[in-house]
């Protein structure tokens, strides 16, 4: 056991506050990371505060995580001391399996999340990014392409999988037009991906404020869904709509944007239900979808093909105790494009 | 022109009653079908009481005609006299694009429904299969094959399509496991088709008074949506899951009972929209997608498909005068599967 230093909620209502505590003991397989720079995800708030009602405090959030590998076990191969690593939101999948369903692990039951989980031990909490170090099986570690910039490299380990993942699913690619809902931390990782992939991109914003981000980061059109316009000019229009807010916005008015065949995929989860009517489905064989970040192997890809395309987020970095206040500002909006914690000031 | 005699509804709470009509002159393209059977779809009665909202009257409602080719226009190619021919749901298709698009037509904007409906003309109203003959293109006509009981494939031109493609487009076959929701006249055509494509079917139905005839068609299983324990012991089964029902039922429940990328698949139309959870679909990747009859070429191969397996509908033969009284037996599900008019009796 070693202990680590980091930053913990330990009940819904209260700030992040310093907190020390004990990572486990290595294993063969394990690697331990010196962390380095830990990404601020929408859904750490919403664990924190247990909008999703499963908090298990103290909770050290984090599952954008790069640093440098400082230990490795006896049985480890893929991994030396001195190299980059990341850990995304997962560091053990279904173990009830004969097999690693290399493909679809992160959809099995038995994944053990980054934090707010319990290993595979049944009793070992897990904690996440927003510390020094952190223990991990080496098959749930990711390479780090060396060519991109450190710190803008954490967020990929979640919006970017989130994002890369239905892009690569649903096939976008040249030839297919492609709308990506919300220019947020999802969203921008969308436009840059989805262009390098060779889409036609759209951008469904709520107004035209970040249009010339989004227009410089890779998409071709970019309109505001405040104006009703929108939905008329654009029925029809693609094949693929990616969903990155978590607002109750109508999907049966996106729906009818959609070209026959075409897919609406949920990356965002809104709080209640929405209404659907079957008549904006069946007409056109249109899908409503969810998707949810991607498997390792998935995720290694995403890495590897923005090291080739030199694709990172939009990062602000902040100091450790700068958290509580980037809380505010990510429920308000107010970050292009995502908050990148430097572990340096734990 | 020549005058067809048929069954009208003049408006939407009068009975059908007789009806005499022109049907248009038959074009170099055309053939005239001497209509000899009709299958009642529940669409027609949805349609007869303007329950859609789009009631053309006199409405001539049947869109699941079969008869015998009684002439054909000069360029006429695919058929000749005294052939079988059928008409499903649709009479002509898109006519802006520059090619027809024999995969998705029937999900086009302009396609033109066998009756309520106008054709491309923009003026000639279209009058459906309650009736003693039909005009229409060849392109839009199937050819029936002999083997098969000719009442008994009516159903199929709008029931059997209507399933077929779903089956197919979502690669139902050998390994799958697909469950049909509802025992009626799509369900049950359902399970005879999803058996012969090789798939192991499991319908599921509000109670089991048609298990006898579910295991029969070529279910493997039948359970009871109306025992909460098949929610929980089916969790995460399927494929693919055919929902031919209107009623408003909980999809969230249904989508739990898929595995990862599977998909459930409306093909009836409630009324009313349904709350569907964003948190149904995200893990797993699901789809909540919907269907809608099939093109041209995908009926043709049906057709053919049934000939080869020997697939008709399971029917019920009734005369003309008795289509008010059918259709108030359709309403409460007291038809095993299909009511046919026997075309004969007009």
């Amino acid at each position: 056991m070693a202990f680590a230093r980091g930053y913990a909620a330990t009940d819904a209502s209260k700030p992040l506050e310093p907190f020390t505590f004990e990572r486990r003991a290595p294993n063969a397989d394990d690697i331990v990371i010196d962390i380095k720079y830990s990404g601020i995800c929408h859904s750490d708030i919403h664990q924190v505060r247990n909008e999703w009602g499963n908090a298990k405090y103290p909770m050290v959030p984090g599952h954008e995580i790069v640093g440098i590998v400082s230990a490795v076990g006896s049985g480890v191969t893929k991994f030396k001391v001195g190299d980059k690593a990341g850990v995304g939101c997962f560091v053990n999948s279904c173990t009830t399996c004969a097999t690693r369903d290399v493909d679809l692990e992160h959809y099995m039951p038995g994944l053990v999340q980054t934090y707010n989980d319990v290993e595979a031990d049944g009793t070992t909490p897990t904690y996440g990014g927003y510390s020094d170090s952190i223990v991990v099986k080496e098959g749930y570690a990711l390479s780090i392409p060396d060519n991109l910039d450190f710190a803008a490299t954490a967020p990929l380990l979640c919006a970017g999988i989130t994002l890369y993942s239905p892009l690569m699913h649903w096939k976008a690619g040249p030839g297919k037009k492609v709308a990506i809902v919300g220019m947020g931390g999802l969203g921008h990782m969308g436009v840059k991906i989805g262009a390098a992939l060779g889409a036609e991109i759209t951008v469904l914003s709520q107004s035209l404020s970040k249009k010339e981000d989004g227009l410089k980061l890779g998409a071709t059109h970019y309109y505001a869904t405040s104006d009703a316009e929108t939905f008329t000019s654009l029925a029809g229009s693609f094949d693929l709509i990616l969903c990155t807010v978590s607002a109750e916005i109508d999907w049966n008015a996106y729906l009818g944007l959609l070209k026959a065949d075409g897919a609406l995929v949920l990356l965002g989860v809104p709080e209640n239900p929405v209404p659907v009517h079957a008549f904006a489905l069946i007409p056109g064989r249109r899908s409503l979808a969810g998707s949810m970040i991607g498997s390792i192997k998935e995720t290694q890809e995403m890495l590897d093909f923005c090291g080739k395309h030199d694709i990172v987020s939009d990062i602000e970095l902040i100091r450790m105790d700068q958290v509580n206040e980037a809380y505010e500002r990510v429920l308000k909006s107010d970050v292009r494009y995502r908050f990148v914690i430097d572990a340096a000031t734990i």
